[in-house]
């Protein structure tokens, strides 16, 4: 507990480091880019995936695995697909290390006579592999729809990367779906958006804005790109996951044909969507404060922590335990602080620091008063609280938490969506203010990329719910039709 | 289904591997060596992976994550492990891919630019990574013990693969622990042998026996290796899982100190432990017959298929509906087929194919007569049950499926464990009757490898429960005090 958190006023990259760092979430690694996921960092996570991986097998998906490794020359097959990914790479090109030397003088070498035929890359994403086995899998429409998902690890070569928002090595689910039309197709990737919404709303109280994609942002490959854009409290945006309509582009790099009712070979349709271990820095980043982390109930690994005070007692550790037993069966996990050496202000600062949404300081007078204070880490209130129906007084604690949570990051949000209509509004906006210029544009990746170039913001999306206004783009001052959301992001 | 499945009498390899394909546990991949896991073998290894990890946890054990990656170096710092693994690891030497060519000669090349200046192997194992980290973890004997675990891919490339039971990628969990002691590193190697052990008899229905490596079969790096054997139906061993008494030897390959309570530096005692995906391979040859794949009802994805009889109507589904939400009550995985398509016949042979413990057959006639008929797939005995009622009778049949199997299988199991006192009778058993043959042995490497060389068995473990008990070793005739099992093993 050397250095203090920095304040985020102060410096809000060093501040999200000082929070991964000092919360135990993750930590750096020996291997460029790749970070390792500390234990409660990975609960979160875990808490995470628990919760998606219902909502996928809730809308009639199943998991599967595919190989880690994909033969160079897949990456080539589809046209677009290739320029996306080659880039960032990882590539295997030996399959044996030898030793040379004795003694202190050993060490391991590449044995060159153990090269690959054919270079191997380590999976960026799957869709490659997936369609190369999928020719195989499907033969006629009663094969379909074919409604996938995997949970792997995937790298992608980050020159600068930071932790969970882009490292080298991330965790993530890829859905891969195949379809025997375009509409059924371009429904499941519009409900997998749905999906990716709600968690996103419901589990993380990171409100977000469904969208498209431009062109220049789609992904390698995709027809259309649809996302969940979320705005972290620096006023920069977080795409947090994308759903991707591929129409028939991987069947077709990979000769996937069914046979439709009506008795013809046809290319099949897919969709992929996918979100990964980039949500929790995400989720760092909408609720922390610059006393650490701040979870949302529904994501924390301890909900509830009872912290003796000053020190655990038999008597005291009696009524923890009853007030624990009380919890548990509501479903709420709770930890007993019975550690004795370090003293009550010490653990306080130490759970406000890890985000266990809330305290319950129990001292021997409170319980001769048969009550107990309660803190919720949020907004850091305190309050004494009857021990008489401590249980749903906690659990619909845990729901206000919850939605206040979210409103609090709601709120924040959609203060800062900023309509513009001019070119000096607009740079007012990002340079100032921060968060969403909404502004027309005329709809050429020219002028998209001439925007970035000068203000580094991009557009995160052309929003679903959008209405439809006449104007005229900010930069080139040629008509426009709607509105679509600029914004720096990660 | 145009090729029947091979009987286990005529060719057991061919029959393992057409289980494989048509119960559509796994599919072979373009990438030598690697697999894919279709999603019906893929619930499976949840159902494991869910059981285990409950386990896991229950022992005080978290979960974290640590990078795919291994710089090349590490690998060499402990001296035995490096021989145990440079010979079958993934070497990535390169970040990035290039195209080369226009059009139709577009192809994807290893951008030579782009090479590290330390080659990366893919993890066979994490000890190094781990190791490496906890450096930075441990201070004190308060940081002990650490309790950490790992689901995660691993690579070895090994040259001659089958599916589950030994692939190049493979899917798996290892723990490593952290201790402040010998005695306490020791109780936690075999506490979770222990886990194992009991995972594999109440879970899989599998009997293991629980023993120690010889020296020569030892993990590399470990003090000692523990590890439960199984016996599949050809009379061949599996080891099924390992634990491993790690002593200080990462920890000096690593420089891993901790402050003991009287405050002076010591090296930090470890253990490491895993399973993999190989169990689903071992559940498969522990229990499957000739109409397919036999799954013991705790880890079948679905435990119970209803199907109406000739086919579909209001009628029936009206019933099946109510006696699957009956089922599903009791926490019973229910599967209604309303596949109007294939006869009641062709869906009985894929259900047992794919090894559903429980069939209910269920036509107008029975509902007329307040039945059902049940089907159970270990026995394939059938027998019409009253309606009311029969969620209860489900549930216990259940058990008795999970019980029978076991039984079948130790009974098995302990008809093949044969004691022999001559290399004649050694021989015979293993060219003969297959199994374990426990024999005694003199203890020295010397002979243990030319048994090994002369029959292909090696020795499996010197069982745990095993009596001390004079005689002399089968090949040498040099004095032992104690039986250890031989087999021929996967």
């Amino acid at each position: 507990m050397a250095k203090e958190i920095t304040p985020r006023s102060e410096n809000y990259s060093e501040w999200y480091l000082d929070i991964v760092q000092k919360a135990r979430l993750a930590d750096n690694s020996p291997v460029r880019g790749c970070m390792v996921i500390k234990p409660h960092g990975f609960a979160i996570w875990e808490k995470m995936r628990d919760a998606l991986d219902a909502m996928f097998k809730e809308t009639g998906h199943v998991n599967a695995y595919f190989p880690l490794f994909i033969p160079k020359s897949f990456l080539s097959k589809e046209a677009k697909h290739v320029d996306g990914f080659a880039q960032e790479c990882a590539v295997v090109t030996h399959y044996r290390l030898k030793t040379v030397g004795e003694g202190d003088n050993r060490q391991v070498v590449v044995d060159p006579e153990a090269k690959l035929e054919e270079e191997l890359i380590v999976r960026p994403t799957s869709e490659t592999i997936i369609w190369n086995t999928y020719r195989d899998w499907i033969q006629s429409y009663r094969d379909l729809p074919l409604l996938i998902n995997q949970w792997a690890n995937v790298v992608r070569w980050e020159m600068r990367t930071r932790p969970f928002l882009r490292t080298a090595e991330f965790l993530w689910q890829e859905g891969h779906t195949a379809h025997a039309s375009a509409d059924e197709a371009m429904i499941e990737t519009r409900q997998m958006l749905d999906v990716y919404a709600t968690f996103a709303e419901e589990f993380m109280a990171m409100p977000v804005i469904k969208g498209v994609k431009t062109a220049n942002e789609r992904f390698a490959g995709a027809e259309e790109t649809f996302c969940i854009e979320a705005l972290m409290q620096d006023g920069k945006a977080l795409q947090a996951g994308t759903s991707h309509f591929l129409g028939q582009n991987f069947a077709k790099a990979f000769d996937v044909y069914f046979l439709n009712k009506d008795n013809q070979q046809e290319h099949v349709w897919a969709t992929s969507w996918g979100v990964s271990t980039r949500l929790v820095g995400g989720l760092i980043m909408t609720h922390s404060d610059d006393s650490g982390l701040v979870l949302p109930p529904k994501l924390a690994p301890i909900q509830v922590v009872i912290i003796p005070i000053p020190k655990p007692s038999p008597e005291l550790s009696e009524v923890a335990d009853k007030i624990a037993a009380s919890l548990r069966k509501r479903g709420i996990s709770v930890k007993i602080d019975n550690d004795d050496q370090n003293r009550p202000g010490f653990k306080f600062a130490e759970y406000e620091l890890i985000g266990v949404p809330v305290r319950l300081g129990l001292g021997a007078r409170d319980i001769a008063a048969n009550q107990v204070e309660v803190a919720r880490r949020d907004t850091k209130e305190k309050q004494s609280v009857s021990l008489d129906g401590i249980d749903e007084y906690v659990e619909k604690l845990l729901e206000d938490i919850q939605q206040n949570l979210f409103n609090r990051a709601k709120q924040y949000r959609d203060e800062h969506i900023t309509k513009v209509d001019t070119w000096a509004e607009f740079e007012d906006v990002l340079e100032k203010k921060g968060g969403f210029a909404s502004a027309h544009w005329d709809g050429t990746t020219e002028t998209e990329l001439a925007i970035k170039e000068k203000t580094k913001a991009t557009i995160r999306c052309i929003p679903l719910d959008g209405e439809l206004e006449d104007g005229v783009c900010i930069l080139s001052g040629q008509p426009s039709t709607r509105r679509v959301l600029f914004a720096k992001a990660y």
